[in-house]
């Protein structure tokens, strides 16, 4: 199995460049260092040479730098003395958000390819801005309207009236009903957005009575949603994820929610209905939201977490119920102390009567 | 971002009417006022307007009541006081099964445009009922039986010998194999019915090898299958969906699982391979059922609770290990107290050593 | 609604035979019992009968076996005693892999049908083997590498440059891209491989900037990815999927995540990017693993762990936060005896002021 010497395997990415150094560290928003050195690409520290740009940003990984080959690396203030002297240092208190520029520069995401694939199935009332990419066997529906430069992948089918804005992507075999959709919104492969919510009323009898699900699904500007996540539609209201919001895999955002800006979703964590989420929040891998639920800005849930109440702002919650993190690592602490306690004794019966029995992990 | 004044956007929902009071009335099944009133739409409290209905289930949203401009307003003979002087009120034990009655009335279920589209790759011994309506570029297999009013959406793919009965909707991108469905069966977008389970042998050298899966899935009358959900086909037995059962968006359903009548399963849950649940069991968001369990019926498991053990007809568990609700709870509030009892030494060694260190939530 | 009398329902398999007992014997790697039989199919114990072939492994069901009317039984050695005097015995140490080949050899995996549906949307520079098969609307890529063999479903879409070796199967509806993919890799319906991570830089001013995706997916041989399961590409280095690993259903597998052979990872698990799992590693269903850790060889994850610390080889871990599993049932049982020495205090103070608040399932 081949694997690659260093990221951005030409068979798969277009690589502009080279890069001078002074280019570079524009880019990085940083004084440029006085030294002349062509770059060629971006490789981690590990497997970098005197052609790459590198950086350090998780310090987990401090020790790669003082071994680096690269030619030069985006570093914080702290770490240059650790740079070794092959190396230029581009210094910066942002490594990471330097780092997204520098590596941008070099690896741009490719633009649209202007028109419709012949392929596609395409309503005769659709409204497509001609700059706009219509991938192989999309299918867009009635009085759809796409903006410039979408770029719509193979399979994705847009529903009847859905609205884009402005420099979207929708990946392949992404399905959008019942949606206004702002600018730069990017929309993974597999995504589900629009269909009916979770909703229904149950008789004296048992029988689920379907509840007409009559909202709307807004994305605002620069939203993200990642692969294979659903975002049902309201019920009454509409369901909204607020501007540049980020939603990793396997997300699931029930009808009614409404979340503020910026907010940070992890892979596979659910939000059931009518919850709101104020500015900022973020929510750690596999945590749940229970319905009706207030969460305020800037609020951090830990992952797996269970929130069943109100979260007032900027407070760090974990656990399952969830409770604050300083809370939960106490009760953690404390029941561990309690049954090391309790082991002594128990050790001398299990010498008789044999040890715990363990469960399957699956 | 434009938003909506009120539900049943016209850009993508159909609305009938107007419809008087007395007809709406008697579609809730109940009493009518005697008030002459012509009712255009329905819209939730905060926005409705002097032609809208709307209703009252929650009483989380009770204070949205008294404000209401609302013409109608359905709800519980216990809130009937609180309706504003400018409404009607429409009385009723069931307001929520009402609202879903009056809610179809104004905007039912689209009906099937009978056809196949020209795009669609039908095999040409697939039996299709004449009033079925077939999306474009769907892909229909070998043998598969169509019924009346069936609406398969675009690219979905029935595989070869897939039979649906009548009024069946399958969305966008959905794929059934080896799977036998009843009536009025809802499967959502990106569904994926009748896959291979998870089943291997393990060889004594560690070689994962492959148990074919023979047995088949069966969805009965009335299942609906949320959004990027999975339901794997038998080994050896089927795995069933009992009638009237809903699931969620991005369930997961092992092979040869057996669901009863009527259940409810929310997102992001998992059932383990052969286990087994009698009707009516409700399943919370992201809660599992470990395999070859025993779930009695009328059960309720709580949101993220994990059930390694059977559980009797008629109880609610929670927390993982799962356990009653009572004892879990009464747990919670112990842990907590001696959590709290622990703090103030803890926090004269704090001042010395520093406090805990928090985890991160990604 | 129908069921199936056995396993095989013709309308979805295809079986072969009648096999000798002799031959499959052979086939179960077992020595063959002094009888003549001719066997029809493969059954479960409770409704085979004597033309079937059957199985005891989960001893959960060892009733069953005593009651069985199938001809041939596979069992270990322990049980050959429950086996009834009508069956066969067909005894091994191994039953439920002697199982997986005996099932195989009544209903093998269909081989590829050659060719390329001419629904398909296929670059003119992509290599397609002869031998493989191409289903309706299926997209592949420029320059993308199909091997011998493969079966293509349909709607998969293959991106450009993408790489599959021979016997590779790709479920309908799956996509993948900057992927380099082995022999005897089975991807299911609905998979994502290769779509950016989920890698972001938040400036001072909380805008989240992308940081490019630039590595690729490694899927070694032998490696199966289950529906609606998520892989993404790596960020710098590659997220490698390690030979003979297997993936269940709606699995997130992270950007760099390095997984090595033979792992088993049960639904709705997930991993976060850039942590490094060794041989042979279990993962439980909704287990989940934060970033940056290193678990090592046979390391078994209990269902639902959350898992935040590095795990050494050999060890059982389950909770969240989660620590090897002989002290998670020690804390369990502690809590569960301090709650229950607390509870006639508290029955009496509940008399005077009401029982706990329940919480909801949903």
């Amino acid at each position: 199995m081949e694997r690659s010497a260093f990221a951005g395997d030409a068979r798969f990415f277009h690589r502009t460049g080279p890069h001078t150094l002074a280019v570079v560290a524009k880019v990085a928003q940083t004084e440029a260092p006085p030294r002349h050195l062509m770059l060629h690409g971006v490789a981690p520290l590990q497997v970098a040479t005197a052609e790459h740009v590198s950086f350090l940003d998780n310090r987990k990984y401090a020790d790669a730098l003082a071994d680096t080959k690269a030619g030069a690396v985006i570093v914080h203030p702290d770490m240059v003395s650790r740079v070794p002297a092959s190396a230029v240092a581009i210094v910066t208190d942002q490594p990471y958000v330097a780092w997204a520029r520098v590596a941008a520069l070099f690896f741009p995401v490719p633009p649209a390819v202007a028109g419709v694939h012949p392929s596609a199935v395409v309503a005769a009332d659709a409204e497509i801005d001609p700059t706009a990419e219509i991938g192989p066997l999309a299918v867009i529906g009635s009085r759809a309207q796409i903006g410039p430069r979408c770029r719509i992948g193979s399979h994705a089918v847009l529903g009847d009236g859905v609205v884009l804005g402005s420099d979207c992507r929708v990946g392949a075999h992404a399905s959008l009903s019942h949606a206004i959709v702002g600018d730069r919104v990017n929309v993974y492969p597999g995504v589900r957005i629009g269909q009916e919510g979770f909703g229904f009323a149950t008789t004296p009898n048992g029988h689920h009575l379907t509840i007409p699900q009559l909202g709307r699904v807004i994305l605002e500007d620069d939203v993200e949603v990642g692969a294979n996540s659903t975002v049902d539609r309201g019920s009454l209201h509409d369901t909204v994820i607020g501007a540049g919001s980020r939603l990793d895999n396997l997300v699931q955002i029930g009808h009614n929610v409404r979340m503020g800006r910026g907010c940070v979703i992890v892979s596979q964590a659910g939000i059931s209905g009518s919850t709101i989420l104020e500015d900022q929040v973020m929510m750690g891998g596999q945590a749940g939201l229970t319905g009706h639920l207030h969460v305020g800005r800037r609020v951090r849930i830990g992952a797996q977490a269970g929130v069943m109440a109100d979260v007032p702002a900027g407070t760090e919650v974990v656990g399952s119920p969830a409770q604050p993190v300083r809370s939960f690592f106490r009760e953690v602490a404390v029941l561990r102390r309690l049954a090391r306690g309790s082991t002594s004794a128990k050790r001398n019966r299990d010498k008789e009567t044999g040890p715990d029995t363990d469960t399957s992990t699956s």
